[in-house]
């Protein structure tokens, strides 16, 4: 059993399933609300299909899992979250418009207000803090370290969303005059920390020279000594450092949980995102932060959802 | 009635005494839980007699207006929150290590988890979201501008605090290069926009070129139309929006409330508001971004505390 709680003598566990819609398939699993992992699996979502096909696929899928009172799914993309209506969704082609909560409602037979639908970034930092990294935290910021920068916020233990965009650290500006962002503004953290942005900045600076651009080679170099791509880590460890500072400042929050494939260089990340932090949060709060690797890795999603749904059914 | 709930037919309101203890003076009333207020004073706290005595004086007032079954009060200063004790506070003089909670309950007879005590800036949030301007509105932050910037952040219709230091928007870095701010870094927001700051930009630039310097005038000379005073103003404000540029990126915050004596100026500080808000928060939400001036003055303090005090025993 990997969760904190324990279950009461006496009172049988719950059983939650959660699903995590992603680019290329879906995961999904069981787990109880204590915290014990019951069955995980990939299932093939079948996009050729269309959107609709889909749905069918994920109530299968919750039906097949065994169902429940309860749902928790989490899907990529903007969000209308009051209604569980997908907006639109970059890397899901057809998925616009989509009323996600309503559908599978429906499919499943249960009242809407028993589905759960969140962000899957907000999905994953739910259940890093619960059964990952960072367990036990009340407050943290999930840090996603890939293509782009994505955050999930957790406040007082709960998923703190705003109107659906709370998190978003990954467009903090860091540097006025930076390199253009897909946001419309310059140097916003993720043009200078995400893995995007640190293959730029290692093919400009020809690292490792063997191979320009390719990480897991300057990871390695990195970690062998070699001082070249350890100077640019810290240096891309510092940008992101400065993009977390007005976390510490407005939020007085000391943990951070980084996910997402760029996460594995954590450990040479964290000397330049401590001296970022330093420079841009008031004094004395850097060295209580603590920078932890995500744990679940790609579960933490369809265990985040699950949670959600937990949690609003207590 | 000024306030947002209504009484349930056939019950009583509930009376609650809020206590705002003040570097000058204290401000105390008695506000019912749907928020009339029922009685506002001024006391004389007599700092002279030492902090035991001014523990006397809170007491007999909360006494003095009638009691209750629980107790707010507001306190400047750094406080561990949990144990309702003042670590310090810069402006009392004498107050330093001081259990307010445990002694306030002791004075009053009530237990010590009936006695709030809350940092100052925080309960004025708090006042400001239940019965001043935003009333109604769920996420906030109050900024104050004042010698300093201080900050006291709503976040689902409850004070976040952190582990005391949250919402302190002040010491946002807005500029790397900039001023050296007293917390030891540079170019914080509040070394850019506060009063104190305002003041030193207006005397640099020699604005009013008669009384270079004095905010009231300059913003009486911005006011008539004054071009030289109006761009400083915008200026200022610029590098106030940029200070609060990160909150709206990771708070998707769409209310800012502000109070303290320059915030008179926020009329001709709100073109630069919104410019740094734009320059530094992602595309889109700077126009859904309300910018409020403070309407209860320095009674938000006591009925935040108050209602900090209500909310904890519903």
């Amino acid at each position: 059993m990997r969760g904190m709680g324990s279950i009461p003598a006496g009172a049988a566990a719950r059983r939650q399933v959660g699903i995590d819609l992603g680019g290329t398939s879906i995961k999904a699993g069981v787990v109880t609300d204590s915290g014990a992992i019951v069955t995980e699996d990939n299932f093939d979502p079948g996009f050729a299909r269309g959107p609709q096909a889909v749905l069918d696929t994920l109530a299968d899928i919750f039906k097949r899992l065994g169902g429940g009172e309860q749902l928790g799914i989490g899907v990529p993309g903007l969000l209308d979250r009051a209604r569980g209506h997908l907006i639109a969704s970059p890397n899901l082609p057809g998925f616009v418009d989509l009323g996600v909560k309503h559908e599978l409602a429906r499919r499943v037979g249960l009242a809407p207000e028993r589905v759960h639908v969140e962000n899957d970034a907000n999905a994953a930092a739910v259940g890093e803090l619960w059964l990952g990294a960072g367990r036990g935290t009340r407050d943290a910021l999930l840090v996603t370290l890939g293509t782009g920068i994505g955050g999930g916020l957790i406040l007082n233990g709960e998923l703190y969303a705003g109107s659906g965009m709370a998190g978003e650290v990954g467009h903090v500006v860091v540097d006025p005059h930076g390199p253009p962002c897909g946001c419309g503004k310059r140097g916003c953290v993720e043009t200078l920390a995400s893995a995007t942005a640190a293959r730029r900045r290692a093919l400009a600076a020809q690292l490792p020279p063997d191979k320009p651009g390719d990480l897991p080679t300057l990871t390695a170099r990195a970690r062998s000594g070699s001082l070249a791509e350890l100077a640019l880590l810290r240096e891309i460890g510092r940008d992101l450092g400065r993009g977390l500072g007005p976390v510490v400042c407005l939020l007085d929050l000391s943990t951070f949980v980084f996910g997402g494939g760029f996460s594995a260089a954590l450990d040479l990340l964290e000397p330049g995102i401590r001296e970022g932090l330093d420079e841009r949060s008031y004094s004395g709060r850097g060295p209580h932060v603590r920078l932890l690797q995500a744990t679940l890795g790609p579960s933490a999603g369809w265990i985040g959802a699950a949670r959600v749904a937990l949690l609003a059914h207590p």
